[in-house]
């Protein structure tokens, strides 16, 4: 039961190696292998909900860039949009997986990616926008580089001129570009945008808002930068393994409550992605209240499963809003 | 140091299949293999503890139905009594385990087993209950089809006929049969029984009993059936990963507690069956408050051990009755 | 470089289980996971090549079901028009390695599948042939059942009305039904089909034919059912790890000959299959001689791959038809 | 379907470990875990094939202890006469795989193991024996000890009294004792025996017969000891991983010729104790010339499965004389 | 960044095997391999943070003593001065892992291996402790045999002779020797040291040392025996998983106290290693205050990584006592 | 038992992930970790044999650099003249297994390593070179780059300065550098080295030397660079897994042949390393007959074990140079 609506994401995606039984790094002999990025993490948590997805970015013609459009696709995620490219290479993150008191641990090896490389020009937007409803980036994307922060702003005008909503996560990534710069990036991006998605952190950290509580905040971002929804995703990290999550969302002049979730997490990169897939889903199904409400649950479920993507269905999603409880499924 | 009793049990079992890590099963490239039925799963606790067992089913000579009779002998189970059958099939179900706030599932695909298709005159109850002393079977055997409730019927009247003691654990499976049938059925069983083993809310949903307090209802169950005990599990579930679990039994007009246990959950599939076993080892040996005893010692220790069947020691079991505690034995 | 053709299969997908390290099924502690079904082994090995394909089922709306679809995605395959059901349920089948002087052994659980249950008018071929060129599928979907055997009947017609070519692989499975029957009904497919592809021993079995050597039987069957090409695949099973492979293709009056390779086996099956796959891609771009070479070079690949779904790409089959040789590609 | 007849076997079964992929044991993560042991390798094979086994030896009562039990019961065994005790240790065994021009190789950790330590009385021979109809042990066992040999003696004694045949497998173990002792210890043992399954050089090493060929060799032995029977197993090592394995018997005055197997070797550790229970179960139940076919074609089986016991059933040994064919079965 | 300081540590390391995924050891199919021994242990942790260490032990000249070796020096620790014998043998121990309310259970099976047979005059004391500052060994190493406390007497002597402070670690292990014999022993042991690293239990144990608190026995031993410090770590067990660790130093008079670590255990075993190791490096470096601050953290550390020794970095221990947090760290 | 030799080597090792279970790296979920270079992989063969090794390199202060420097270490090489930067990256390499007709593939990530960017003047050579005899390097490192040509040069001229012997590996990667550029750099470096190794195919490529046979082929290079030993390895590939290997050196104007093995492979990367590592060795201990042997048996050993590096003891390759033969060894 798929939307009428479509959803077009762009970023980068990279191999994820990462290794088992709390190992690590340094003493891995095996690594689990994942795909993820961002704005594919948000396309299949939106996929996965029936919001048509399809995921722009730019692949090295190898095993492991066929590997990462074979995931989304395996998602049931549009690839048809992708730049296949002879230029090196796939960006590869590592993760160690922590446990109180040692914090999960990312290691970047992305540098010189062939998203990285892209440049405007390279993405016939107006074919990729055809029938499109929303377009989707966060941060990360115009941090790559130089370049591919311009093809950023080029695809975010072609998205406004094509009519589509923009939707835009804060992301913040310090190892990717100073606070300035993204200050001065983010704001040119943000002002276009219709949807912003973000932590109280990331806000401070790039527009230097500081507010008493983060509904504040919210209603600040939607005010300064005319937003018609702010979502700000809140977690309270009681250990690594146990983590409580929620979010909140500020739109028609209202703040919009999402549940709140213990959650014995399994893997948590990826929450906010899922989180933002789920709220673009539910918030052009019916609304900023709805968004809130399936972006919570589904982000709440990918903390659960390993790997960047979210392999929820609608109907488990509903299942834990309707208060779904512990006891054995059978 | 094995008892003179012998316990005879009959139902399914069948092959487990779990994803590793967590994974989902529909991104699952790995499966566990264990095997599990609940009849099964309480003779090799009761066999653990030193009560001899022999299990009764009927399976398809082929590599999965000789798996099955492997475990249970592998836990000294006597198998001699099993129906062999060259007519598919052997049932199995697949086990996802959650995280909260995802709960555990159990998906089954165990439609026309072999032992779904058993009919009345199958087995030889009158050689299987030489030297026997107990019965027992759940609500999940008679619920496999009409020909296996007619055999678990005829089982039962053959057992009280050879003046064994019948124990029954009500188990009602939904997917199974209606609730309707399942009362019908339960009644006429229970009727003819002497133990019977079960939770609060198996007890509304088959014999719609609802009393202020679990004592209650084992009370109100001994008394509409003449049982001589009564056994009701209790589990509270504070996540998925984290139980407290304990068990009372009614018998003799007195309720008998056993020890609560917190849980760092491994595998709770099984839980209630390894209670069934401990506790009729307990009960035979040295009556009800024994039973409950040994029933919530083996079945807490269940619950720290990957797959249904439970791999505690006696000797094990009796450590944690005398509150062994957390420490490292070397 | 995709071609302008499009390829539709219709058959059966299974979950497919198999002990690791030469287990056999019954000492398995684990069991990796693939999915296979031959004509979604022919979807994907022509897809890989260039030819779009689109796979056609019945799948049971559950994690299993939804696994098959994702991994027919993954390789790009198109999955828009599989039928889904709530109806039980998924087929499995269990393949134990051998090592010579024991061969591998299959063990299906596969009846009572939601596609067995398939009958005529449950999918709309009309929409399904939609700018497609041609049509596929094996003596394994009409064997599934009586009304499976319809609906392949059905298929068949449709294919011929919407004018485009059939090819049948004639794929004889005596577990499913007996070889009178096989006759009956593949008689009546085969007639309707331009393109044949099958052994000489299914031949044999199926329709009774015996010559002298397989170019005659190649011919002989391309007469009898007026079929524009045939196509059979030659192994010589020097030992269970070590094969030679090879194929041959009658049509337009001539046979042409697939190149013969040895092959270290890591997993046969489904090479049939991509044979298949790869002759329709060679034969539509470029006519019998281009069929056979395509068909036997990623087969050959397929065969070095575990699971039945080929993972091998165009640019690795023309190395190979190319002449590769064994030294390491860096 | 089993025998009337009934098999014991006497000896040490070890913990194997080995590393997995070929890796070296210095550079081993993992370890996989299988028990073996001469004489209970002998009993499963027995057992599998039809001729009911029971096993004797001395176990710690720990979970390793409890494993080798376990794992014997699993294929059938009867355990019910092991002598438990306190007293460390379980042996252990490490194998190394290797590939030519690489041999496997075999680190023994079984010092003080607890079978080591048996002493004369400790087994009450007179029940063990009761019905049964053959008695079977290895050069292993009295190799262990002093009081291993006298304990051996005792059994070989018993079992002739109770009007058992003997059957001793000759392996000889250079790290276990000097060939002068063995030489003496096993002349005592072979002439109570019956039976004597070997090799060309273990014969040589321990009683230094050599002749032009083995059938000499085993002609030569059968008149020393007056055996009625002498089985000879051969092996030729093309590599590493593909050997040719067959055997003769010498009986009655006539050589019976084994089939021959060319073999792609998953596991060769066991097959000679594979090769004396099929050829004790054959020569039971039809005389020497079934003895060396059902010993060489279970052995054969037995060199396709990893770890030391055999999985093969009755079945799949008989399709093998048949001339099975390396066709996958399905 | 070293140090300039060295340290000696002298005992026994062995092979460590643990099943995975909680298995019970007797249902283990794999073991996880490791190596492990008190000594080695606190030579990693210190190496890691930049105090050079040297690890003497006695080990058999086969894959399982070379493995120990390696593993040292994988993580920089000197084995130039290991005696390598080839007697066997290399000590094993097992390791299960617990979840409440079942506890961890370490089987040893250390028995005769080679370092337990080593006498005095078979380590080169002298060469040993040229440029070195600084001995320890623990409790256990005397334990092993009377020539092993006889050659650890020799070891401290021979410390004490060339100048180096000695570090004892009470380490009691009652199934190495009684009460009686480690008091014995460990009292002239702790006569000559200068620093002691203990828990409350163990001194209770040896020394039948009981105060009102902990700060209290730390005090009273460093009376009693001369000490210039004493180290007590302190466990408090709120499950198997997740406890809280903290340690105190009694030195100069004073009570210097570490911080405090709720931890979610990935693997507990050797963490009273870590510490040491960890403390003597702070201690040398710094003084008492900074040894206990840096034996609590690394100490914290160990036990979210499985095996024995410590992966941690300095910079991770000095970000933890900087008050690292549980965020990501990208 | 070492001798009193020192080997130092320089160039690049990466981290290598490879597919399990001939995987394609499309279809990998999990990737074995190794790591290997090729002068890593020298130095390891070397010093394993008794040969003490050095190895320098450039590696990132990370994990993934420790890794390296951890690995090193295990097999005893110096690691102490490594230089540490903060500058990423470590470079990585993918290998994929095949299997014939499918050859095996390397993929690099090595582009912008640390040891890439090494400039001359950061590695003190005069202090790396101190009771050192022989440096080696391969044609692999001065074809990262520039900069890394430069230093390569740097090394060498050191070396001779220092009064060592140079040994070259001609090593040529057609990926890293034209062949007109490696002929430039590489005389350069051949004519100041004493040994050179290589194989026919790159002598073709770099020098573009042809003659009729590869012992024309070794001395027409002795003479043309005034070398004193050149050895070339000789692989023939019957299948992507069956070889046949041996090495000729040409010395002292005669050619000395190698003994020559047919290998089961395993994994075949590295094995001219290892050739070089035992041909240095043996070379230094006795002359180019001694070292063609050692280098032959070491390389053919290491094509039994996985990963780059090799395994095997002095004992191993001392055994099989006495022809060892494929029996157990127990």
């Amino acid at each position: 039961m798929e939307q009428d609506h479509k959803l077009v994401t762009f970023g980068e995606t990279m191999i994820r190696l990462s290794p088992l039984g709390h190992k690590r790094l340094e003493q891995a002999d095996r690594l689990d292998v994942h795909v993820g990025g961002s704005e594919l993490n948000v396309a299949v948590a939106a996929q996965r909900l029936g919001l048509k997805a399809s995921y722009v970015t730019k692949l090295t013609r190898n095993p492991l860039g066929r590997m990462i459009a074979n995931k989304a696709r395996e998602h049931g995620v549009d690839t048809s949009h992708i730049v296949w490219t002879d230029e090196d290479r796939v960006g590869l993150y590592f993760v160690e997986f922590g446990a109180s008191p040692r914090p999960n641990t990312v290691i970047y090896d992305r540098r010189d990616s062939a998203i990285a490389g892209i440049k405007p020009g390279e993405v016939d937007w107006k074919a990729v926008f055809r029938e499109a409803s929303i377009f989707h980036t966060s941060g990360i994307t115009p941090a790559l580089s130089e370049s591919a922060a311009e093809a950023t702003l080029e695809a975010v005008g072609a998205a406004k001129r094509a009519g589509l909503k923009v939707s835009i996560d804060l992301n913040y990534r310090a190892r990717l570009w100073s606070q300035a710069r993204a200050r001065e990036v983010m704001t040119e991006l943000v002002e276009q945008a219709d949807i912003l998605i973000t932590t109280e952190e990331d806000t401070k950290r790039v527009f230097g808002i500081e507010r008493e509580s983060y509904e504040e905040v919210a209603k600040s971002l939607a005010e300064r930068f005319s937003l018609e929804a702010v979502a700000i995703t809140l977690r309270e990290t009681m250990s690594v393994w146990r983590n409580r999550w929620s979010a909140i969302v500020y739109a028609d002049d209202d703040i919009h409550r999402g549940p709140s979730f213990e959650i014995e997490i399994v893997d948590r990169v990826g929450s906010g992605d899922s989180f933002a897939g789920g709220f673009l889903f539910g918030y052009l199904e019916d609304g900023p209240a709805a968004g809130v409400r399936y972006g919570v649950a589904i982000s709440a479920l990918k903390q659960t499963n390993p790997g960047d993507l979210v392999w929820a269905t609608r109907e488990e999603v509903e299942r834990l809003l309707g208060g779904g409880g512990l006891r054995i499924v059978r």
